[in-house]
């Protein structure tokens, strides 16, 4: 199971470090997660380099193809040479988006004539694709999920982990980020320690 | 006014990276934010590469100094050398923690017959220090604070721009990450520029 996460100079920090790190506590047998992007690194909108660990290409061969967002979504989605790089296929790839990432999956091609969320930010501009834009954290129609507000990435990592671990995994690893006394409690170490896949403490 | 967040290798990727994030939302005059470490670069849990920007006997400068969580806090905590390196002043910075970076912060003195939140799985070991472990997502003391569960980096940074910026900034930054739907409206477009203090789109 490879998971690819497409990323881009100027992406949203948030939107890249969150759905990596609970793809890793999903820890599901033998899973491939990936930073993929168009150079050796990407800057984000902040100034932290990421390393990526492919290009863009290889999101064809993924199960899953994360985008993330950022504001150079706008240029990226208009850019036809970019957009040729991905050769992606909704019947056999489950697709993602995180806010602005949307754009890019209209320009793809891969939300036609649908409804999307986006962050409120870019909503004109998925708008213009002809995409119906609905206020909803999640999005999903079949294997094709658009997720908005950075702290959606649950929702869209959720839709990841349930689809191919179960909804009891996908609970588990979203409760292990939740504040204590807001959805995680002291009393859960012992179950936490799963999400961990180790002999040693977790966070 | 420097803002550190101290890092090492094995940190929990959104420990760092969430606070990071906000604390460049937030977009305080003058504001320097820094990861501060003990090496050129660390790694995060899930084999990310951080590049740091100081060393963190820099903290002692700073005006505001998080440290960070992860599976080693339980072995720097335990090193005298490593300690030794932090020359820290709740009389003149706000210092906080997330997760089991409070053991860190015990072993440093500054929970010293307080009450402090933890992550579930460092429970234990907090206790081990005299602290009196509460289930809060955040506990503040005067300047010393501890956050737990990933997401309750929300309320750290939130008491750091609180203090520092007011209640409106806080809340503002808040809800720029919140799901759509669920916190944050595709009507609030026109707010959340503020946020990103650019001519162009956010996220």
């Amino acid at each position: 199971m490879e998971i690819a996460i497409v990323t881009f100079d100027g992406f949203t920090d948030i939107d890249v470090v969150l759905p990596w790190d609970l793809l890793h506590r999903a820890r599901g047998d033998g899973w491939i997660i990936r930073l993929l992007g168009t150079a050796p690194e990407h800057t984000s909108a902040t100034g932290l380099d990421l390393r990526m660990h492919g290009v863009v290409e290889e999101t064809g061969d993924a199960d899953v193809v994360l985008f993330a967002s950022g504001r150079p979504t706008r240029t990226l989605a208009a850019s036809p040479d970019y957009l040729a790089r991905f050769h992606l296929d909704p019947r056999r790839q489950m697709i993602g988006s995180m806010c602005s990432g949307a754009l890019v999956l209209a320009a793809l091609g891969l939300l036609n004539g649908a409804k999307a969320t986006t962050y409120p930010t870019a909503r004109a501009e998925l708008e213009a694709f002809g995409v119906t834009v609905v206020e909803e954290p999640l999005v999903a129609n079949g294997n094709v999920a658009t997720a908005a507000g950075c702290l959606a990435a649950q929702d869209l990592v959720g839709w990841v982990i349930e689809r191919l671990l179960g909804p009891a995994r996908r609970d588990l690893v979203l409760r292990s980020i939740q504040p204590v006394g807001r959805g995680l409690e002291l009393a859960d170490a012992a179950a936490l320690g799963d999400v961990y896949a180790t002999t040693t403490p977790g966070p």
